[in-house]
């Protein structure tokens, strides 16, 4: 199955353009971007901390699990670790899949079960 | 508020990178990208005919209270008029909010009021 994931050390860059997948009528991106406040206090950014090897294989795990539930074509998973300033992007996930729907439905899981299963642990600087 | 529309056309080329807005910590971006068979026979792509005045102010619509509604910070919305090849991509939409949740739901909500609401019509070439 077409389910790529990595760890990146500091902030995600631009997203570079890969063409679009034969067979995909819909693409999701979602962006997680770092907020200057944490708790009501200001803050500088945040500092990821993963338990790599099973942060990884969690990642891909909960990938290709949605990947085959929702009949996806191709999920792209990136999450920093080390600092992450304000205002620049931590987490990024890209969904191919036929129509709109299952495509929406995958990244609003997806985001749910990172928060729950994945050993990456976020603190204020 | 901040909802910008715009018709565009031919196919719609790649995104721009644009900063991420203070207080956003969610971007979702949907690319709506045109599939080559139609009802089952190949296709070189999509045709969009818009009746232009109330197709823009219908997505401005759209895109206003879905912006209230939902608490955003900002949407771009574009889509195509005229051919679009295949593998090419003919509407996309930008949400800034400032969780994820809200963010994903207004994009499956504007999908459906765009099929519904806004007068584009497409016709396979």
């Amino acid at each position: 199955m077409n389910v790529h994931t990595r760890l990146t050390q500091g902030p995600l860059t631009a997203l570079a353009r890969t063409p679009y997948i034969q067979g995909s009528g819909a693409r999701a991106i979602f962006d997680g971007v770092v907020r200057p406040t944490e708790g009501g206090a200001d803050i500088q950014g945040l500092h990821y901390e993963a338990y790599r090897p099973m942060a990884e294989q969690q990642l891909e795990i909960i990938g290709l699990e949605l990947h085959e539930r929702h009949g996806l074509i191709a999920m792209d998973i990136e999450h920093s670790v080390g600092f992450v300033p304000n205002f620049e992007c931590s987490f990024r996930l890209v969904i191919d899949s036929k129509h709109r729907r299952e495509g929406l439905l995958a990244m609003d899981e997806f985001i749910d079960r990172l928060k729950q299963d994945v050993p990456i642990w976020k603190s204020a600087k």
